[in-house]
């Protein structure tokens, strides 16, 4: 794999690390085979840390609602207008996955507005980016609209706070010059025809 | 005070909250001697709560290189740009009581070129604001024309950090359409003699 | 107050001035108590000061249609739009007092959709707005939407040329690092109980 | 002649206005063969037409430093990136006259980069732009590169200054939506042998 | 006639080229009496030139749906959008006669909503600009707006392959610094009163 | 493969093709494996398909000077910046080709400046992005400068060239929302052992 740096500031040795992060990043490799760089830079600052991915949790893996591809979709397409590539590589990656459509990724990163996803999908995306560009002009006439077009409250405080939360990940990423592990580019883009996993 | 709406989604009643996160803002109000809305709002969400203010103290109340009004300037200047009611009158508040200066918060917001700080704080907020609004073209070289200025390689993730932190902040307010108390407002103005707080 | 110098060109001194500007700036100083440095900045050019200050009369105290507070609306948002330190500072100490509001000028300058004012205030600050960046684009429709909405042509006139001056003072003021009395800041925060004056 | 509407709002009769504009009028209309459509819109307002030819001539007559051609420079320049019709026809014709050169005005609307002007006229636009988008961000040390490329004080405040006016004639001249004198299109383009004026 | 450069790079002898180029040349000189630089600076690369003038020639004599002049505006508008002097200029020339009308190209390149066209003709070259400018977000819902004013699909391909073809020719413009000959100035400014050309 | 429409324009039959065109493409189905959309959208207008394609090859096949790797990377970043989705899916696949690299396209693509590659072709890639975006500000200046990197005037030529056409192309593929075929979002993206193609 590549020898690049994957941060501009100091990496800390894993064995330095308070237990729990150490942990999570222990656990975080055994389950996908690598450690994401994100989790090695953020990791300069254990509370940080620990705020950071407390906050990503509760975001990414709340149920009901927005599916989980939905939510990465978000991720990738703001990101893409961040022009964070940290975030459109590895989230990318994690899109096609959870929606088990190697196009899906490449697509809503250059221009969702081309991409193989629903109406209301691209209606998501468009209020995200709104938020991500100009939430100083969301008006409520814009949140009915999007409750006309079936999103819950809840909803609505999803695509924006994940949106909100990637516009922070987003500048990390840059700020730090955090490089994409190699193994992202090509996680599914092969769909395997019994399990749809790459 | 006002009876205006503090927010566009639902705001939670005190004890229907989670014990720690009650406790979090009656302390907050008896140090205050009033809750800002900030708590309020975002207690709709228990989880994403208690990641934002560890985040926000683990930025806020570090020690050691930028002073704490310093952090405050970030927060109004970056703030401004993304026309974030609440944050702007809320942290210039507490801008003009760190700096003891009923000037500063103004200045800052309004165009912190014309503001009566130093050179360098100057370049501190330059550097803030192309972490706010362009993240993805920040170079080696800007890094190194910080260091060069003397800013440690930890004052540059403060300041990329705590903007970033805002970049969320700013949208999640612009979203829950925050409103700021009308304490705020007054916060700081009249410096007194001898202690400098309003 | 402040020893900071208020302006980037030279200030004439009042005994060497043309006598009716000599006595205009006298006159400002005896009612509000000091002489706002716009006075001072362009008195350099006695023409244009001339002309500068019976063109902002014309306008700002022009009786009928808009109230003198919406007047200073306009200055307050569309100088915060071109982020002009003394024009947002000084018009909105004006505001404030006009409005008999601590708050609004706040508002307005860092986001007027979040502020305290009518709906038909926002149109109006939203043509202002339009006619601060994109003038070149008002069309016949939009005046017309602004005569349903109840303004007279006057009205439409008073807004559009409203933003207009304050376009050229608002550059004027960058131009000439026009710094704003520290006076300003403060007048029309505290609102008193009888005359609602500060 | 075209029989176009010359403008949105109200034209008033010459018989019905203030002595002094009607003279003004007239004596405009024996110079130059036909009346410029900006004093018949702009006499709706007689005291905003006082003040508008006051500061116009204050700044635009006003002799040394900065030649007559490079003050209409200025106005070309700037109104085109305002995409002002009536300035940019208007003075383009003036311009064309005063340079006796029938090309300057269109190179200078479209692209004053390529326009066959000075290196030291290029910065002089280069200024002006930055006045007439960007005034807030106006440092000392361009007001010193400027002084160093031999403008005087007086200069720098001129360029400012007629940019800064502009800014406000453009933007009436897009509200009320003026139409350029069919006349000024052809004015200046057919230099003669022994005088130069069209 | 001026002895300004005509380009910033290498401009090839005419006996030097390519026989079909040269011809292509010397017709166009006996047609119009002059070379237009485009000709001259776009012969360096002999392959390029066949290809460009192929594509020109496709798009702006294609007979039926838009008239000449039509597609005249559209380059005038979006070239004026990319300030490409050359391509305003020349193409400023033709318009003029194929319009016969002195008038309509300084107001496209200006403000095209300001011209004396018709609404049909606005339309069209606000769908032109957005393509300039935003052709990512060119929605279904757009095209058949323009199909409902009575555009055809062909219409609809040929304004935007005319944009797109300007969209390079623009830019070859400007990165060559290619000088727009002296005589497109006034051609097509003095209308003659039996056959209308200049 | 996908059932999705290939674009917003009729699909002519390639048996109703000029012969000319109609075994080009066959050509390229034969080469490739597949007929890329770009050759059957096009081929709705036979004239500017051939001139696309002769301008296309002019370009891109030219040898010497940059390779032809570097003239695909310029085709990526600046289809980036104007989100064309079929060229930065296209020509993101023979990117990695030529390049024998699965990481670069999507690299150049969200980031260039993050991209494992020279800082000479950084350099490139920053001047095509002037040449996408601002062609109209390109000056002496910084062509001098790339010329002291080592890139020749004809390298210069080629940067802006491709740049150019591609602006053209962009634009064609956003107007025609022509669809980048399955195929492309995976090829190159397996380096194989021995002889680097996927």
């Amino acid at each position: 794999m590549s020898q690049q740096p994957i941060g501009r500031f100091p990496i800390p040795d894993l064995k330095d690390l308070p237990e729990d992060i150490r942990e999570r990043i222990l656990g975080v490799q055994e389950k996908s085979g690598f450690v994401p760089n994100v989790f090695l830079v953020l990791a300069y600052r254990p509370e940080e840390f620990r705020a950071f991915f407390a906050y990503h949790d509760a975001l990414m893996e709340r149920s009901g609602g927005l599916s989980k591809a939905e939510r990465e979709m978000i991720v990738v397409a703001t990101s893409a207008i961040n022009k964070c590539l940290y975030c459109v590589v590895a989230h990318g990656a994690i899109l096609r996955i959870r929606e088990k459509n190697p196009l899906v990724a490449d697509q809503v990163a250059t221009n969702f507005l081309k991409a193989d996803i629903t109406p209301k999908q691209k209606a998501m995306l468009n209020f995200a980016i709104k938020c991500a560009k100009d939430a100083n002009a969301i008006s409520d006439a814009e949140v009915e609209e999007m409750q006309a077009l079936g999103f819950s409250e809840d909803d609505i405080w999803d695509i924006g706070a994940i949106t909100a939360f990637f516009a922070l990940s987003n500048r990390m990423a840059n700020l730090t010059n955090m490089r994409p592990n190699d193994e992202f580019f090509l996680m599914g883009r092969v769909v395997r025809k019994n399990d749809g996993s790459s």
